[in-house]
């Protein structure tokens, strides 16, 4: 393979990488010298410099997603791994400092435990907790007890809230998913509609697509849910992002659950994007 | 699809769930005021509600295992997961609260090793010593030491007691992947007979039919374990366990792990309830 | 099944694995009193007997690779794990204590970036810190930041150097995956050859035999990398691994990730084994 264009040694330069990585950094961070940088000096300053480089210069600069719907699938990511509370409650901070709410997040959170269990929930919300309670602005408008999301219309069930819900968003994938326990597992198939879609999709306080950004992030992340990352993918595609988009989240990923998950989510939205392709031969 | 019966809106009425789910979370965590309720009460009432609701009213309270059971499956599930230390520190104790012993909650965690290794089962028990230490009856029989296990007939080695162990627990399917072993990896087949099955699966202290339910809860969980989850649902099924429990553990799951890891696991008990069915056509 | 000569009652005899496991377990911990011994004593004695006889008297005192290879396996998959923190301290200082440096050590854990993500790398560094600070040779030579790795040649961009070194490491199963991302996720691939093999890879401090092996490490354990792992075997047979050396790292990663993790593992070996026989029929 031949060195294409844009991978040209101008383009390759450190500084440059370096100074686009460090100003968004800074604008996460909200200081001019984010902690990492020091925290890493005495023992491992490359990986501090990858971090910089890598991590916000190539990837969180890119186009294709704002940054508060990157800031979004990291948290979502983070929460869903359940093993990285230090980066957690920095990327929280992080996404207070940018423009995203207490309650998004805590929406998001809640919306995790779908996609990664309670104890990953309760965990994140946890990690939520302290990084509010440390804040400056503990006491804006945005503060205090979160008002309860009241999604239902009166007289509607969970069920049939959830039925609506899950045929609007993952469509026909969600469809066969429910199809395929009503012979093993049916009421697992009424707790993914009334609990997943009923109770959890259908809350306001985080928006359809956002949602299912989060849903790909986190099943990108956690490696094992095929299935449903396909799903999801369909469901993003579903509620208003694009391919593109769908691309870019799961390439962010490569920065918080390594190379493998991004790229076996890849793989996963190349089936996807194909047999969108296949249903709608006009696109 | 219509809503079925059951799905009807008197069925779904907050106040039914949510007070069979507090009634049997009251029983877990040995007191009135679960702090769960207490501490998402601030940041996200609602999760606490579905903690309640769902985890408990439509789950935990469900027929078909019994309490200790269920409790089993989860102090199994968190244990394999490794990154939800606060919740199996109060399902330790709520392991205790029901009647389930000290023995029985270390030989789970011993149990662990083979399924999620050591560092999993030694942070488990790590987790133990604590809830033990800080309970009032932990001058009980029940506590200080806990006398070495003793399986063995004198004279057998733990190649023969694992093998005859292997075959009776896991049958076919275990045999096949030792058969599978010899031409690449014949002492890994070894370890897994003498370690696994002579040294694990024989000790006292967990029946085993205790000993696959959490074997089915910590390889649903982890979902990495596709093909060892179908493994030891042929070894529930084969010590006494039944089809509708293998279900019950696995849709307990969704709680722990997330809906992926409980689907997954549901895909995995149709192949083997199908083989089954196969092998037996007269059942 | 018959016992075959090496599973006899002599072999088996508990003094002998118990010996042998406790001596290297001694050279390892660096004292005469491992500490996993006496935190067991009251809660699971038997555990810890198991880690002596199994974990050190049948896995690790096993010929096939040396102890400094084993070692760094251990730090390999505990840092990719990221749910294993006292166990990852204990095994640093284990490395250290066997003649592993910090550099090397260090080096491992920028390498884990690339399987695991930056936070697996971030939190095994930050215990990595705390081991170096608490040891009574801090002082060595080897002790101080860690001089950041030169490794191009100038004039030569990340994306050349990243593609010579994708090319001799992974070789066409590397480059099959670069292909593979042209139609979707092009800069994925290209982030994959810069940073990966590039910035990665390419570093000095660790060799690139010893990277591999970290790699096979990480992706057994992680158990979500099945594709990654296939042409990671690949990269280490490709380095002057061999297919013993491969069965040895993931038979070791039994007692880290489980054995489902470990005979997941085989079976990805298995079939990396069966292609490159194929390939060379003569071999």
């Amino acid at each position: 393979m031949a060195t294409t264009d844009k991978n040209t040694a101008a383009a390759d330069a450190p500084s440059e990488r370096y100074a686009r990585g460090l100003a968004v950094l800074q604008q996460i961070a909200g200081t001019e010298r984010p902690a990492v940088l020091d925290s890493l000096a005495d023992i491992a300053p490359d990986l501090a410099r990858f971090t910089v480089e890598f991590g916000y210069g190539d990837i969180i600069s890119r186009p294709g997603l704002t940054l508060p719907q990157r800031q979004l699938a990291t948290i979502s990511a983070l929460a869903a791994m359940g093993n990285a509370a230090p980066q957690l409650r920095f990327h929280i901070d992080g996404a207070l400092n940018i423009g995203i709410s207490r309650r998004e997040i805590v929406e998001t959170f809640i919306h995790a435990s779908v996609y990664a269990g309670f104890p990953a929930a309760l965990n994140a919300l946890t990690v939520a907790r302290e990084a509010f309670a440390a804040r400056k602005d503990s006491d804006d408008a945005d503060a205090g007890p979160v008002a309860p999301a009241t999604p239902s219309e009166p007289g509607t069930t969970r069920y049939e809230r959830g039925l609506e819900a899950l045929a609007r968003i993952d469509g026909h994938a969600g469809e066969a998913v429910v199809a395929s326990l009503q012979d093993i597992a049916p009421d697992l198939a009424r707790y993914l509609i009334e609990f997943s879609f009923g109770d959890i999709y259908s809350r306001t306080g985080l928006d359809l697509k956002s949602r299912e950004l989060a849903s790909v992030a986190m099943c990108t992340v956690l490696g094992t849910a095929g299935p449903q990352l396909r799903v999801h993918i369909h469901g993003f595609l579903n509620v208003g992002g694009t391919e593109e988009e769908t691309v870019e989240i799961i390439t962010q990923m490569a920065g918080y659950g390594g190379f493998p998950a991004a790229l076996n989510g890849i793989a996963a939205a190349r089936e996807v994007f194909a047999d969108r392709a296949e249903d709608n031969p006009e696109h």
